[in-house]
């Protein structure tokens, strides 16, 4: 395989244009400021469904290429209809989706290629919370633990140092494990 | 419409079910310890696929129906090729599931049907935090506003009381507002 110091495309990264954002946004920091959006709609019962389409962001109104939609549900045990996951597991995917992601970016701007990346998110949660059974048990999860294999022309130690960095920069990593103030308003008319 | 005091399914909510798996797991508290799981798998740059199948929970290993996957990616303005939303996003539609859920089975136990629930959740993130330009902005969201829609046979009062102990119960609420411990753990081998 031939290889070049500074190829344009890593891990299938356009590196290039990876740091050209970069500078873009160093030089106008504004063009930084994102607003991401999902829409929901009811069905039945446990069943709902949200669709991701639209964004703001570099100073403009935006959309997805195409529209994503996805169903949750809850498992007949716990009395739902099984139509999809549930919401605790959406969370947990999204968790995996940002580790990976940023460390994909970060490995190309490194100059390692990576050859897997696989991940599996646990999260463990006592329903007696929700349920209201138990005032001492919370209503999410009680932890939830990342485990990763990655693979790539790397010593361990700098494959490491990947997910390392990934965590330090994750937006869903900060969230889920910093939290973020939530604001409900409600429409009945 | 003929309605009667306490009909089995209201909202698409077995309610009979539904207290019937509150009452079995006040008598076996053990019951409701569950682990819930994603899997995930990069493909290229911040493309990575999602796969939700197998969990554990009433005393035993479970899986749902079939395996759910769902493909993740950064639109073209993030250096992505929008194969997908981005994982913040899934954030977002976990919350709205969860809550959404939540309102349907709470109404459901409280004889109100509901005619519409839709929900729009923003999140405001200033992305200076993930690309490492500013240390005093954070990686995640700085701020997630939920703006419900909620219709049914009940007062106005009523019915956004139904939200108020949704929130009050959501487990994805509780992990957002407050966080999890997240530890991760690597294998280079």
């Amino acid at each position: 395989m031939t290889t070049t110091a500074n190829p344009p495309t890593r891990n299938g990264v356009d590196t290039a244009t990876l740091f050209a954002t970069i500078d873009a946004v160093k030089a106008a920091p504004q063009a930084a400021k994102f607003q991401f959006r999902a829409h929901n709609e009811w069905i039945s019962g446990t069943h709902n469904r949200g669709r991701i389409h639209d964004f703001f962001g570099v100073g403009e109104e935006r959309a997805h290429e195409r529209t994503f939609t996805f169903d949750a549900d809850h498992p007949a045990v716990l009395v739902g209809s099984d139509n999809g996951p549930t919401p605790v597991e959406f969370l947990l995917h999204a968790l995996a989706a940002c580790l990976t992601a940023g460390l994909a970016n970060i490995a190309a701007a490194r100059g390692i290629q990576l050859t897997e990346v696989r991940s599996t998110v646990t999260g463990d949660i006592d329903l007696n919370g929700i349920l209201g059974l138990d005032p001492s048990v919370r209503n999410g999860y009680e932890n939830i633990t990342v485990r990763f294999t990655v693979k790539g022309d790397a010593p361990a130690e700098k494959l490491r140092a990947l997910v390392d960095q990934s965590r330090a920069r994750s937006a869903v990593f900060d969230v889920i494990t910093n939290g973020v103030p939530v604001a409900i308003e409600i429409d009945t008319d």
